[in-house]
Protein backbone atom coordinates (compact mmCIF):
# COMPACT_ATOMS: atom_id res chain seq x y z
CA UNK A 1 0.00 0.00 0.00
CA UNK A 2 1.02 3.24 -0.87
CA UNK A 3 2.00 5.75 1.82
CA UNK A 4 -0.02 8.55 1.59
CA UNK A 5 -0.25 11.73 3.63
CA UNK A 6 -2.75 12.59 6.23
CA UNK A 7 -3.87 16.66 5.66
CA UNK A 8 -2.04 17.33 8.82
CA UNK A 9 1.40 16.40 7.65
CA UNK A 10 0.37 17.23 4.19
CA UNK A 11 -0.13 21.36 6.03
CA UNK A 12 2.51 20.86 8.59
CA UNK A 13 4.93 20.21 5.36
CA UNK A 14 3.31 23.64 3.41
CA UNK A 15 4.04 25.66 6.50
CA UNK A 16 7.68 24.49 6.56
CA UNK A 17 8.23 24.99 2.98
CA UNK A 18 6.54 28.59 3.62
CA UNK A 19 8.96 29.37 6.38
CA UNK A 20 12.11 28.19 4.12
CA UNK A 21 11.00 30.15 1.96
CA UNK A 22 10.61 33.07 4.15
CA UNK A 23 14.18 32.47 5.41
CA UNK A 24 15.20 32.37 2.20
CA UNK A 25 14.12 35.82 0.65
CA UNK A 26 15.21 37.55 4.43
CA UNK A 27 18.56 36.51 2.82
CA UNK A 28 18.29 37.94 -0.55
CA UNK A 29 16.84 40.54 0.67
CA UNK A 30 19.87 41.29 2.60
CA UNK A 31 22.70 40.11 0.17
CA UNK A 32 20.66 39.06 -2.98
CA UNK A 33 20.72 36.05 -4.95
CA UNK A 34 24.24 35.59 -4.44
CA UNK A 35 23.75 34.89 -0.47
CA UNK A 36 21.13 32.64 -0.25
CA UNK A 37 22.86 29.36 -0.16
CA UNK A 38 21.29 25.60 1.10
CA UNK A 39 23.33 25.84 4.11
CA UNK A 40 22.38 30.08 4.83
CA UNK A 41 18.85 29.21 4.58
CA UNK A 42 19.16 26.04 6.71
CA UNK A 43 20.69 28.21 9.55
CA UNK A 44 18.62 31.12 9.18
CA UNK A 45 15.34 28.36 9.64
CA UNK A 46 16.68 26.68 12.06
CA UNK A 47 16.97 23.44 10.32
CA UNK A 48 19.51 20.75 8.88
CA UNK A 49 20.27 21.04 5.80
CA UNK A 50 18.83 17.69 4.82
CA UNK A 51 14.95 19.70 5.86
CA UNK A 52 16.02 22.18 3.23
CA UNK A 53 16.79 19.17 0.41
CA UNK A 54 13.30 17.32 1.43
CA UNK A 55 11.58 20.19 0.00
CA UNK A 56 14.22 21.89 -2.41
CA UNK A 57 16.28 19.48 -5.18
CA UNK A 58 19.03 21.93 -5.01
CA UNK A 59 19.83 25.82 -4.90
CA UNK A 60 19.09 27.06 -8.18
CA UNK A 61 15.07 25.08 -8.00
CA UNK A 62 15.37 27.42 -4.61
CA UNK A 63 16.39 30.57 -6.31
CA UNK A 64 13.94 30.19 -8.82
CA UNK A 65 10.77 29.78 -6.04
CA UNK A 66 11.77 32.93 -4.30
CA UNK A 67 12.06 34.82 -7.38
CA UNK A 68 8.79 32.97 -8.31
CA UNK A 69 6.77 34.38 -4.91
CA UNK A 70 8.57 37.74 -4.81
CA UNK A 71 7.89 38.63 -8.65
CA UNK A 72 4.42 37.24 -8.18
CA UNK A 73 3.68 39.72 -5.00
CA UNK A 74 5.53 42.88 -7.40
CA UNK A 75 2.96 41.70 -10.16
CA UNK A 76 0.01 41.98 -8.16
CA UNK A 77 1.18 45.42 -6.87
CA UNK A 78 1.22 46.79 -10.60
CA UNK A 79 -2.20 44.92 -11.54
CA UNK A 80 -3.67 46.54 -8.68
CA UNK A 81 -2.59 49.95 -9.85
CA UNK A 82 -3.50 49.29 -13.59
CA UNK A 83 -6.90 47.97 -12.51
CA UNK A 84 -7.83 52.00 -10.70
CA UNK A 85 -10.69 53.23 -11.61
CA UNK A 86 -8.86 56.56 -12.70
CA UNK A 87 -8.10 57.59 -16.25
CA UNK A 88 -5.89 55.29 -18.59
CA UNK A 89 -2.88 57.99 -18.39
CA UNK A 90 -3.05 58.32 -14.40
CA UNK A 91 -3.09 54.48 -14.03
CA UNK A 92 0.35 54.03 -16.23
CA UNK A 93 1.66 56.16 -14.11
CA UNK A 94 0.92 54.96 -11.16
CA UNK A 95 1.91 51.25 -11.75
CA UNK A 96 5.60 52.85 -13.05
CA UNK A 97 5.45 54.59 -9.37
CA UNK A 98 4.47 51.45 -7.46
CA UNK A 99 6.72 49.52 -9.19
CA UNK A 100 9.49 51.79 -8.44
CA UNK A 101 8.51 52.74 -4.50
CA UNK A 102 8.76 49.07 -4.08
CA UNK A 103 11.55 48.67 -5.45
CA UNK A 104 13.33 51.36 -3.36
CA UNK A 105 11.75 50.12 -0.28
CA UNK A 106 13.55 47.00 -0.69
CA UNK A 107 16.58 47.71 -3.21
CA UNK A 108 18.55 44.93 -2.82
CA UNK A 109 15.50 42.34 -3.59
CA UNK A 110 14.44 45.04 -6.24
CA UNK A 111 18.42 44.48 -7.64
CA UNK A 112 18.13 40.61 -7.81
CA UNK A 113 14.70 40.47 -8.92
CA UNK A 114 15.47 43.02 -11.81
CA UNK A 115 18.73 42.49 -12.84
CA UNK A 116 21.19 40.06 -10.42
CA UNK A 117 23.06 37.60 -12.53
CA UNK A 118 21.90 34.34 -11.48
CA UNK A 119 21.44 30.90 -12.70
CA UNK A 120 19.64 30.30 -15.98
CA UNK A 121 16.71 28.91 -14.38
CA UNK A 122 15.90 32.23 -12.78
CA UNK A 123 16.78 34.20 -16.01
CA UNK A 124 13.97 32.13 -17.82
CA UNK A 125 11.93 32.88 -14.90
CA UNK A 126 12.27 36.79 -15.88
CA UNK A 127 11.77 36.16 -19.37
CA UNK A 128 8.34 34.79 -18.11
CA UNK A 129 7.13 37.41 -15.90
CA UNK A 130 8.54 40.43 -18.25
CA UNK A 131 5.60 38.73 -20.12
CA UNK A 132 3.00 39.32 -17.70
CA UNK A 133 4.00 42.77 -17.25
CA UNK A 134 3.58 43.68 -20.10
CA UNK A 135 0.52 42.02 -21.24
CA UNK A 136 -0.67 43.91 -17.74
CA UNK A 137 0.26 47.13 -19.69
CA UNK A 138 -0.78 45.97 -23.42
CA UNK A 139 -4.65 46.21 -22.04
CA UNK A 140 -4.24 49.57 -20.83
CA UNK A 141 -2.26 51.01 -23.57
CA UNK A 142 -4.95 49.44 -25.50
CA UNK A 143 -7.98 50.39 -24.10
CA UNK A 144 -5.93 53.99 -23.99
CA UNK A 145 -5.74 54.26 -27.86
CA UNK A 146 -9.30 52.76 -28.26
CA UNK A 147 -10.83 55.28 -26.39
CA UNK A 148 -8.61 58.36 -27.89
CA UNK A 149 -7.02 59.51 -24.84
CA UNK A 150 -3.50 57.40 -26.03
CA UNK A 151 -1.78 58.38 -29.57
CA UNK A 152 -2.17 55.42 -32.11
CA UNK A 153 0.49 53.23 -31.38
CA UNK A 154 1.23 49.27 -31.24
CA UNK A 155 0.24 49.08 -27.23
CA UNK A 156 2.52 45.47 -27.27
CA UNK A 157 5.64 47.13 -28.43
CA UNK A 158 4.88 50.28 -26.19
CA UNK A 159 4.01 47.71 -23.24
CA UNK A 160 7.14 45.50 -23.67
CA UNK A 161 9.00 48.85 -24.15
CA UNK A 162 7.66 50.29 -21.03
CA UNK A 163 8.58 47.53 -18.71
CA UNK A 164 11.99 47.77 -20.22
CA UNK A 165 12.37 50.89 -19.67
CA UNK A 166 10.84 50.99 -16.10
CA UNK A 167 12.94 47.73 -14.99
CA UNK A 168 16.03 48.78 -16.66
CA UNK A 169 16.17 52.84 -15.60
CA UNK A 170 16.11 51.59 -12.03
CA UNK A 171 19.23 49.94 -11.92
CA UNK A 172 21.57 53.11 -11.37
CA UNK A 173 19.32 54.86 -8.88
CA UNK A 174 19.25 51.60 -6.90
CA UNK A 175 22.58 51.82 -5.77
CA UNK A 176 21.61 55.40 -4.61
CA UNK A 177 18.21 55.13 -3.13
CA UNK A 178 18.29 58.72 -1.67
CA UNK A 179 17.37 60.32 -4.76
CA UNK A 180 14.06 57.92 -4.99
CA UNK A 181 11.27 60.90 -5.25
CA UNK A 182 13.50 62.56 -7.79
CA UNK A 183 14.00 59.10 -10.06
CA UNK A 184 10.51 58.37 -9.49
CA UNK A 185 8.93 61.50 -11.00
CA UNK A 186 11.20 61.49 -13.74
CA UNK A 187 10.34 57.53 -14.67
CA UNK A 188 6.15 58.94 -14.10
CA UNK A 189 6.57 61.74 -16.76
CA UNK A 190 8.98 59.36 -19.47
CA UNK A 191 6.22 57.00 -19.28
CA UNK A 192 3.51 59.33 -19.84
CA UNK A 193 5.48 61.07 -22.57
CA UNK A 194 6.17 57.36 -24.04
CA UNK A 195 2.59 56.65 -24.37
CA UNK A 196 1.79 59.73 -25.70
CA UNK A 197 -0.89 61.52 -23.37
CA UNK A 198 -2.86 63.38 -25.89
CA UNK A 199 -5.27 64.70 -22.96
CA UNK A 200 -3.60 65.90 -19.65
CA UNK A 201 -4.67 63.55 -17.05
CA UNK B 1 65.45 31.28 -19.43
CA UNK B 2 62.34 31.62 -20.02
CA UNK B 3 60.10 30.37 -22.95
CA UNK B 4 59.25 33.61 -25.16
CA UNK B 5 57.15 34.13 -28.20
CA UNK B 6 58.43 35.04 -31.37
CA UNK B 7 55.93 37.78 -32.98
CA UNK B 8 55.16 35.07 -35.80
CA UNK B 9 54.24 32.12 -32.97
CA UNK B 10 52.29 35.01 -31.25
CA UNK B 11 50.88 36.13 -34.74
CA UNK B 12 49.53 32.86 -35.48
CA UNK B 13 48.18 32.25 -31.98
CA UNK B 14 45.81 35.58 -32.44
CA UNK B 15 44.56 34.18 -35.73
CA UNK B 16 43.90 30.89 -34.43
CA UNK B 17 41.84 32.83 -31.60
CA UNK B 18 40.01 34.41 -34.14
CA UNK B 19 39.00 31.68 -36.06
CA UNK B 20 38.16 30.23 -33.45
CA UNK B 21 35.82 33.26 -32.23
CA UNK B 22 34.61 33.22 -35.28
CA UNK B 23 33.40 29.80 -35.75
CA UNK B 24 31.78 30.07 -32.03
CA UNK B 25 29.62 33.25 -33.00
CA UNK B 26 28.58 31.46 -36.06
CA UNK B 27 27.11 28.77 -33.89
CA UNK B 28 25.10 31.53 -31.39
CA UNK B 29 23.89 33.20 -34.70
CA UNK B 30 22.18 29.23 -35.58
CA UNK B 31 21.36 28.07 -31.82
CA UNK B 32 21.80 30.61 -29.15
CA UNK B 33 24.27 30.20 -26.59
CA UNK B 34 22.72 27.16 -26.01
CA UNK B 35 24.63 25.68 -28.92
CA UNK B 36 28.01 26.72 -28.17
CA UNK B 37 30.37 23.84 -26.46
CA UNK B 38 33.54 23.43 -26.76
CA UNK B 39 33.00 20.53 -28.96
CA UNK B 40 30.89 22.22 -31.31
CA UNK B 41 33.56 25.10 -31.89
CA UNK B 42 36.54 22.76 -32.37
CA UNK B 43 34.07 21.06 -35.07
CA UNK B 44 33.05 23.57 -36.82
CA UNK B 45 36.50 24.80 -36.70
CA UNK B 46 38.28 21.69 -37.86
CA UNK B 47 40.23 21.12 -34.63
CA UNK B 48 40.71 19.27 -31.46
CA UNK B 49 39.09 20.22 -27.98
CA UNK B 50 42.41 20.51 -26.51
CA UNK B 51 42.88 23.51 -29.19
CA UNK B 52 39.43 24.92 -27.85
CA UNK B 53 41.52 24.50 -24.49
CA UNK B 54 44.70 26.06 -24.69
CA UNK B 55 42.56 29.71 -25.55
CA UNK B 56 39.35 29.70 -23.10
CA UNK B 57 39.81 28.02 -19.89
CA UNK B 58 35.42 26.55 -19.92
CA UNK B 59 32.34 27.61 -22.12
CA UNK B 60 31.99 30.21 -19.48
CA UNK B 61 34.85 32.26 -20.77
CA UNK B 62 34.17 31.64 -24.29
CA UNK B 63 30.65 32.72 -23.75
CA UNK B 64 31.43 35.78 -22.61
CA UNK B 65 33.97 36.58 -25.60
CA UNK B 66 31.45 35.71 -28.28
CA UNK B 67 29.22 38.30 -26.11
CA UNK B 68 31.85 40.86 -26.06
CA UNK B 69 32.83 40.91 -29.57
CA UNK B 70 29.20 40.99 -30.75
CA UNK B 71 27.87 43.43 -28.65
CA UNK B 72 30.88 45.94 -29.20
CA UNK B 73 30.36 45.96 -32.92
CA UNK B 74 26.35 46.58 -32.00
CA UNK B 75 27.55 49.20 -29.44
CA UNK B 76 29.85 50.98 -32.11
CA UNK B 77 26.86 50.78 -34.84
CA UNK B 78 24.75 52.76 -32.38
CA UNK B 79 27.14 54.99 -31.80
CA UNK B 80 27.83 56.01 -35.33
CA UNK B 81 24.07 56.49 -35.74
CA UNK B 82 24.13 58.80 -32.44
CA UNK B 83 27.09 60.83 -33.63
CA UNK B 84 25.81 61.35 -36.83
CA UNK B 85 25.50 65.48 -38.38
CA UNK B 86 21.76 65.46 -37.76
CA UNK B 87 19.31 67.16 -35.10
CA UNK B 88 19.20 65.51 -31.50
CA UNK B 89 15.69 63.74 -32.27
CA UNK B 90 16.47 61.97 -35.65
CA UNK B 91 20.06 60.72 -33.86
CA UNK B 92 18.36 59.58 -31.38
CA UNK B 93 15.25 57.75 -33.61
CA UNK B 94 17.88 56.39 -36.21
CA UNK B 95 19.97 54.82 -33.20
CA UNK B 96 17.47 53.01 -32.03
CA UNK B 97 16.59 52.29 -35.59
CA UNK B 98 20.22 50.97 -36.09
CA UNK B 99 19.80 48.63 -33.08
CA UNK B 100 16.42 46.99 -34.34
CA UNK B 101 17.27 46.95 -37.83
CA UNK B 102 20.28 44.91 -37.06
CA UNK B 103 18.62 42.60 -34.55
CA UNK B 104 16.26 41.55 -37.03
CA UNK B 105 18.58 40.53 -39.71
CA UNK B 106 20.52 38.20 -37.07
CA UNK B 107 17.42 37.48 -34.88
CA UNK B 108 19.09 34.34 -33.05
CA UNK B 109 22.12 36.66 -32.60
CA UNK B 110 20.26 39.21 -30.96
CA UNK B 111 17.76 37.09 -28.71
CA UNK B 112 21.04 35.38 -27.64
CA UNK B 113 22.82 38.77 -26.88
CA UNK B 114 19.77 40.37 -25.43
CA UNK B 115 17.92 37.64 -22.80
CA UNK B 116 18.67 34.37 -23.63
CA UNK B 117 19.23 32.52 -20.12
CA UNK B 118 22.16 31.96 -20.25
CA UNK B 119 25.81 31.79 -17.42
CA UNK B 120 26.05 34.61 -14.91
CA UNK B 121 29.24 35.79 -16.40
CA UNK B 122 27.30 37.25 -19.63
CA UNK B 123 24.80 38.20 -17.87
CA UNK B 124 27.62 40.47 -15.92
CA UNK B 125 29.23 41.65 -19.07
CA UNK B 126 24.95 42.44 -20.30
CA UNK B 127 25.21 44.67 -17.38
CA UNK B 128 27.62 46.16 -18.43
CA UNK B 129 26.96 47.19 -22.18
CA UNK B 130 23.45 48.24 -21.53
CA UNK B 131 25.49 50.96 -18.90
CA UNK B 132 27.87 51.97 -22.01
CA UNK B 133 24.77 51.84 -24.16
CA UNK B 134 23.17 54.23 -21.82
CA UNK B 135 26.09 56.64 -21.61
CA UNK B 136 25.85 57.29 -25.20
CA UNK B 137 22.23 58.06 -25.47
CA UNK B 138 22.36 60.05 -22.17
CA UNK B 139 24.86 62.04 -23.78
CA UNK B 140 22.88 63.21 -26.63
CA UNK B 141 19.50 63.67 -24.63
CA UNK B 142 21.70 65.88 -22.32
CA UNK B 143 22.63 67.60 -25.93
CA UNK B 144 19.14 67.99 -26.51
CA UNK B 145 17.77 68.94 -23.31
CA UNK B 146 20.62 71.75 -22.93
CA UNK B 147 19.74 73.49 -26.33
CA UNK B 148 15.52 73.15 -25.70
CA UNK B 149 14.53 70.90 -28.41
CA UNK B 150 13.90 67.96 -25.81
CA UNK B 151 11.73 68.33 -22.83
CA UNK B 152 13.39 68.63 -19.37
CA UNK B 153 13.97 65.42 -18.28
CA UNK B 154 16.72 63.51 -16.33
CA UNK B 155 19.01 62.48 -19.09
CA UNK B 156 20.70 59.41 -17.21
CA UNK B 157 17.27 58.37 -16.14
CA UNK B 158 15.81 58.61 -20.18
CA UNK B 159 18.62 56.99 -21.36
CA UNK B 160 19.01 54.12 -19.40
CA UNK B 161 14.78 53.86 -19.80
CA UNK B 162 15.50 53.77 -23.80
CA UNK B 163 17.75 51.27 -23.79
CA UNK B 164 15.40 48.85 -21.42
CA UNK B 165 12.68 49.71 -23.89
CA UNK B 166 15.07 49.01 -26.86
CA UNK B 167 15.84 45.84 -25.78
CA UNK B 168 12.78 44.55 -24.15
CA UNK B 169 10.83 45.83 -27.04
CA UNK B 170 12.36 43.60 -29.58
CA UNK B 171 12.04 40.48 -28.08
CA UNK B 172 8.68 39.13 -28.64
CA UNK B 173 8.83 40.55 -32.85
CA UNK B 174 12.13 38.78 -32.88
CA UNK B 175 10.44 35.85 -32.75
CA UNK B 176 8.09 36.98 -35.79
CA UNK B 177 11.10 38.73 -37.94
CA UNK B 178 8.15 39.32 -40.62
CA UNK B 179 7.06 42.48 -39.13
CA UNK B 180 10.20 44.08 -38.64
CA UNK B 181 9.37 47.10 -40.63
CA UNK B 182 5.86 47.75 -38.04
CA UNK B 183 8.11 47.45 -35.45
CA UNK B 184 10.77 49.20 -36.12
CA UNK B 185 8.91 52.05 -36.67
CA UNK B 186 6.60 51.48 -33.69
CA UNK B 187 9.51 51.25 -31.82
CA UNK B 188 11.26 54.52 -33.21
CA UNK B 189 7.97 56.47 -31.96
CA UNK B 190 7.79 55.04 -28.60
CA UNK B 191 11.47 56.43 -28.33
CA UNK B 192 10.90 59.92 -30.04
CA UNK B 193 7.65 60.37 -27.47
CA UNK B 194 9.66 59.19 -24.99
CA UNK B 195 12.18 61.74 -25.01
CA UNK B 196 9.78 64.62 -25.70
CA UNK B 197 10.75 66.48 -28.76
CA UNK B 198 9.62 69.50 -28.91
CA UNK B 199 10.28 70.56 -32.56
CA UNK B 200 9.46 67.95 -35.37
CA UNK B 201 12.38 66.40 -36.54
Amino acid sequence: MAYRETPMVKQRKLAQKSGLLRAAESLVREGGFAALTIQAVASKAGVGVGTVYRYFNNKDELSTEVFRRATIRELEAVKLALSAELSVAVRLADAAEVFAQRAFAAPKLAWALIAEPVDPAVDLARLEYRKAYSALFEAVIAEGVDSGVLVSQTPSLSAAALVGAMAESLLGPLDHPSCDSLTIVALREFCLRAVGVLYKP
